[in-house]
């Protein structure tokens, strides 16, 4: 949640912004730039970028005084040109240039609560109402906010942020520049009960395990990582994961993955590294889903996905497989009219040659 | 929240009550209702309404002093009836005065946070553990339950409820009259990333913009309204939203839209006025939802939606033909197996053909 | 949320732990027992259990020292083997014995907020920054972990554990022995409007009802159970409910039934007996869900469900004609490029046809 009421950045020459990025200047690179913005809003002052052909109007139109482009873009006149490989990755860095991450005093505020036995560092900062376990461990310059709550045992590393009303339960760990996003949960029980049928009721399975972060995991607002039944739910280091994101117990997701919005990933699931769910999707238990793997939104998994498999629909299929269905799916009354018509001319057709032959052996 | 604890509201005769609505009494209309209740449980002291046909049996059934209906409904002996154009909105009114909102004490616990430069109006309510960061501002009559989060810079509007847990990060904005349930998230960071290839890690992209939603916004428990990277993220005037739904970062909502619960709009989509999104409806980014559109329960939006369009399915089509077309899908092995069984009987047709053509040639 | 960081439980003999279950012992009982552990990862000191075929590789690799299995399966040389009817539930009263619940110290914190009228039992739990609302009732053993809401009027049962963050609104109820998770959500408005054509917005309609759970009822994080328009939302005693999910105002949901992460179930949905939903299942509203059925993952269920009905798709059909159609689908651009295949040669076999029947009449 980063500043937009901090005062406006220092204004930056194209030349320096080029500089930070590798490009290269087509232009004049001694304008000064003082912001950014998109290709639509951008005025001659600031900066934008153009990376998907998709908005190649938009590019034409622009009034912004830089873009970011790659090799392919064609030329603007008035407009100053920052030639890079990748403009979006390029234009992530000049954001991060103008809007660094908000610095907060380091301290504990007297109105939080730090219970025995707890370690805070003296860079972390714990505001109002947030709570540190007994025996916890906050590291150097992490940031818990307002009723944020690091539970016994459980371990926050450096650098991290915990936004208002996130939880890290008892035993849990947050890896190094980790950020959970408002009333985020990780460490919630495991979803595991047995029923007995003499009973008649769900005997509740303790979930002994716990939920691990690795470092610079990103857990979005309402995003849910449970703890294991035993041992470890795992989220690998550089994972991103969006709002309202269901991990289940015993869940492992390798590095670099990205889960959109509302995905849900079932209990003992192996993710790779590499994935990309979009919004929706839903990923089976026990299932392993491949490195590279790409599965679209609202896909329904319930078979383990081959490394790079790029899947849709449910059961998921190979998504340019699915659209060619789904567009056949839009016809099949037609289609089921068609046979009847074919059904009929063919009766048609047996009764006409059962009479030639009838003619013919008379 | 409502009030269910509260003394049970003075009773009202069915002439007040006609007044209030604006309608037409059949019956005694000097009979008190000291409640209202649905048309099954309601006993004679209660009203209830009679909208949709589909409760017909209930309604000659209830046994309700009075009874909200439209032009079309059949007289109930016993029973008043008041006749109104939209039996469920003059419901709406008379349930308003029967229970009217909570009132608050005005002030600030003296366990609350309000931080410096903060501005909370003297008629608004701050309770405990609540926070209002640094120079945001409260408007009149406005209620922060507890452990609830407005940030640095912030704005609620008059009149605005914020329930317990619910944030609104910095520097975003609540309009007046809005409602913000348990838990609900204003202004989380936007899901933006570019991946480097270079140092195979995804770079975040900070999200400077803010969240914004306008007058008399209902946001659900656990919903989530991203802020946007650039720019603002907007909820129009009017918009409802139910729990656990997710708005993206930079999308734009029109007043008066109905997003019903876990539903999701990824980034950058436009949705028009009066939209209604069934429940766990996904709209994919960067497209336009038309005004007055319907996307059935689970749709999958990937394409823009023309105004008034009702879609079903995923990807969406027009309702009534998925709903054709799923008709045909139950049947599809049946279908795969007839189509067999014609092409054996063409085979066999040829094969007689053919030697017919051999007699005859013969 | 478990203790793992607990001392580990002392050891108990084979013998023990199969008196505790009802088991019979074949090896060696004498052997001590010191932790639980997946079949894989169990070391000579660590109890797993075998009830999954699909798992027999790995019970037949597994280190266990002791392995709970069910009659049919084979003898393992080494390891002591526990025969009992269920081992999954028989693993679930061991891991009981081994990972008690956490103790809390009775009393109310200095730093909770415990309103006026409000009823704490001397035996109950009230951590800092928890709020006890005016009136309401917390019984005996029940816990209130940090910044957790009990709102006015409400009342939470013997031995209930309320997680941070979770939300308990004014008037509802919480039936003993209930867990709700971190930032759950009890008795939010349900979602209930009627649009005034006139004044063009939506009129909201007050939601006077309550939230009621019953007994030992689990609610995961960020999971919402909405309270009722009039009467009550109701959830059966025995009911777990995972992660996201949302229950709709006036739903009522019978004993022992299981609904999996991010489910949902609309307003006035009745939601039967030992149901099971699996993850992402949309319900409509005012339908009935009967005993025993058991709902697909991603199932969109419209209309009413018989008992013991196995659905799945939206909408919702028989699984396994689900799972044949989808087969089908798969193949439908085939098949349509079959049915003109068979198409043109009946136009052929027609003209043919039709030749033979000019020469036959010259």
């Amino acid at each position: 949640m980063s500043q937009p009421s901090q005062p406006p950045a220092p204004g930056r020459s194209i030349d320096e912004l080029a500089r930070l990025v590798g490009g290269v200047v087509e232009g004049d690179g001694k304008r000064v730039i003082t912001g950014l913005s998109g290709l639509e809003e951008a005025d001659p002052a600031q900066l934008s970028f153009f990376g998907n052909p998709r908005y190649k109007a938009a590019y034409l139109a622009t009034k912004a005084g830089a873009v970011l482009v790659d090799e392919g873009a064609p030329p603007r006149a008035g407009t100053t040109l920052i030639r890079v490989k990748l403009p979006h990755l390029a234009f992530a860095k000049v954001a991060q240039a103008f809007f660094p991450p908000k610095r907060h005093v380091p301290g504990v505020s007297p109105r939080a609560e730090v219970q025995e036995g707890a370690q805070v560092h003296s860079t972390a900062t714990v505001m109002a109402f947030a709570v540190v376990g007994k025996g916890a461990v906050v590291g150097e310059g992490a940031v818990l906010h307002p009723s944020s709550y690091v539970g016994e045992g459980a371990r926050v590393g450096k650098g991290s942020l915990l936004y208002p009303g996130a939880v890290v339960a008892d035993g849990c760990i947050v890896g190094d520049r980790c950020i959970l996003h408002p009333n985020a949960v990780v460490g919630a029980d495991g979803f595991g009960f047995a029923f007995d049928p003499e009973a008649v009721k769900h005997e509740k399975i303790p979930q002994a395990g716990i939920a691990r972060l690795e470092d610079d995991v990103e857990l979005g607002a309402c995003a849910c990582v449970d703890r294991a039944t035993l041992g470890e739910t795992v989220v690998g280091t550089g994972t991103k994961i969006d709002n309202l994101v269901q991990v289940a117990h015993n869940v492992t997701i390798g590095p670099h993955s990205i889960l959109c919005a509302q995905a849900g990933v079932s209990g003992s699931a192996k993710v790779g590294a590499g994935v990309v769910m979009a919004g929706q999707v839903g990923v089976a238990g026990h299932i392993t889903v491949g490195n590279l793997a790409k599965l679209g939104a609202q896909a329904g998994v319930a078979q383990d996905v081959p490394d790079g498999a790029t899947l849709l629909g449910a059961p998921a299929i190979h998504h340019t497989q699915y659209l060619r269905s789904a567009m056949v799916f839009e016809k099949l009354p037609e289609l089921a009219k068609e046979l009847r018509g074919l059904k009929k001319r063919i009766d048609e057709l047996e009764r006409e040659l059962a009479k030639q032959q009838g003619r013919a052996s008379a």
